[in-house]
């Protein structure tokens, strides 16, 4: 029997059944060892065998040759915002930033207190219900990175391919909720960082994959933990990492791999938003918010065609067992957040409410 | 049946069985919502009342009243190494730091690249082995701050009661290995950190309390997330916490309380350590390393008579299931942690299996 109900919440989002309860069976005694998964070492061999296998299934699932490193950091994207710069925007130098939202702007915030920010691109003026496109950016002279934010949870848009920056420049991206949710070209990018807690595991671990020459580059001035060499050098063991964020997050790429890996898991996800957009275009109460071209599988963002029947759909929608569906404070509205581990039968579940609400409450 | 083994690692260490066991329930569906504890939105109202809960826990265990702040932080004590001088070492101000082990001088080390650290005691001559006595610590003129380290998980070394810094000056201490082991007097520190994975939760959570007058020291061009100001204003939610540590944490508060508080903490800790050094003192094969008037209630470290005697003692105590018994890297020897969370009968059984192995191996 399943106690469990939908949780469509932006995050910390639903995990994977089958990683919750490998998680319930470890945390008491983990790999025949008589010790918890929390309770071990991080210098011990259990533990090194669970990182080592993290790193190697994120290896493989993303296709991350020994050009870059897999390291695994705490403080989250919010941390991220301010070691991106406080490494790789020199004295004097710009950043350019492409700002898609609440996300990129506080990003650009932390950089602006160490270098010059230059916004390449922006989908401010309508509210952030699109994504840019190519012929809108604008590089300064000589960026000394450009940054991105991949998806944007609280309007519910998607890149569906990453910009493009100048020859040489390295894309810095936040992908924080949407990474491994689609196969990825690691080529491209110089580093991609993510906070566990949406597509990967529980919050309090930070994923970095980073390409091996920018490494060195942060000023050996900055404190040891806020410089990626540290955590290089020591296989992200220099001190006590979150372990069991780490081991999470190990389960969860296994996972991902058993799924088929990220171009199963794409066309899931695709179909799993389709599935509630294709409701929301024929549906005469409610309104998706982002451009369709711009529409996030990640974060289904709408409206009803007022605020009372929002709060109504939201109240009934809880009394049925749908959790997480208010949409963030800063805009409001209604999401579904859908992530990896959300089951399509989830989202089949929400459309036929959805379809019995609009039934009861479109007056015709 | 208890398929686990006594576990002596110095950190990540055991933790309390009944909050383990209360971690597999809530992985799955906590406080009958349906959800995991590692899939509740930090923003909604069951994660709102864990996290309300384990700040109550932990006032009413320390007696922290409402002149300190109780914050949930991110990085390990490795990171509060570079937060406490970026808040509170001015420039061209003087930090005063008392260096009793590795992990004082990494704290210095970080402070040093914010400004200068004036040593006022160490323990360095004597390989750490003690703690500088009141009259052997000298103050700087007008040092910005104290820092010390209570507890020195590497050589077994603890203070018996906190340095007393001048007056007004305040008085930090990064307490990782022995918080909330014993009573605490909070109205003499200024602020107090430690990572959470000896006495209170698994890694990946920093519990820091702060006296409020300090909280808005730090300067305001800091990064967001390196700012105490941040966390307090948000109640720790300024981003993402790391919500199972959290949860985790309020479990072992909690447990604690259940155990008698700190002092009887105090009490049975007591009791735990007199049992492993009332034996060391009278064996012929191993000896203490501490002062004993310096002996750590945490970390009981001690040498055999010769290195191959360690070897072979480490090598049958992990067959008898005691894990965890080897000495730091930087030092060599055995040591035996027994945190909060190591039962009684662990170190009677450790006494009973040395006892014998000191039969065997005495050649008398």
């Amino acid at each position: 029997m399943n106690d469990r109900i939908f949780n469509f919440g932006a995050g910390p989002g639903v995990l994977p059944e089958p990683v919750l309860h490998a998680a319930q069976r470890d945390l008491w005694n983990v790999a025949s060892s008589g010790i918890g998964i929390a309770e071990h070492s991080h210098r011990g061999k259990v533990f090194d065998a669970i990182i080592g296998d993290a790193e190697r299934e994120c290896r493989e699932l993303g296709g991350i040759g020994d050009d870059y490193e897999v390291l695994f950091l705490q403080g989250g994207a919010s941390l991220q915002f301010a070691m991106v710069p406080m490494n790789f925007l020199p004295e004097g130098g710009t950043a350019d930033y492409i700002v898609t939202g609440v996300w990129s702007e506080k990003a650009v915030k932390e950089a602006s207190l160490f270098g010059a920010v230059h916004e390449a691109g922006s989908s401010k003026d309508r509210n952030h219900c699109y994504i840019p496109a190519p012929d809108a950016i604008r590089y300064s002279a000589s960026p000394a990175y450009v940054h991105f934010t991949s998806n944007n949870t609280i309007y519910g848009t998607q890149w569906r391919t990453e910009p493009v920056p100048p020859a040489g420049v390295p894309l810095i991206c936040d992908a924080s909720s949407d990474i491994f949710s689609r196969p990825i070209d690691i080529s491209r990018y110089g580093l991609i960082y993510a906070g566990a807690q949406k597509n990967l595991g529980p919050s309090g671990v930070t994923l970095v994959i980073i390409r091996k020459d920018l490494v060195e580059k942060g000023p050996r001035t900055l404190p040891t933990m806020l410089q990626y060499r540290t955590f290089a050098k020591e296989k992200s063991l220099y001190n006590t990492p979150p372990t069991f964020g780490v081991y999470m997050m190990g389960q969860v790429f296994r996972w991902i791999r058993q799924q088929g890996g990220l171009a199963a898991m794409a066309e899931i996800n695709e179909e799993k938003a389709r599935i509630l957009y294709d409701y929301l275009d024929g549906s005469r109460i409610f309104r998706g918010t982002a451009d369709p071209e711009a529409r996030s599988r990640m974060n289904v963002c709408f409206r009803a065609t007022s605020e009372d029947l929002e709060k109504a759909f939201l109240a009934e929608a809880a009394r049925r067992g749908f959790e997480g569906l208010k949409g963030h404070r800063a805009i409001g509205g209604i999401r579904a957040s859908i992530y990896n581990a959300m089951p399509r039968s989830g989202c089949e579940a929400l459309v036929a409410f959805m379809r019995e609400f609009e039934k009861a409450n479109s007056g015709g």
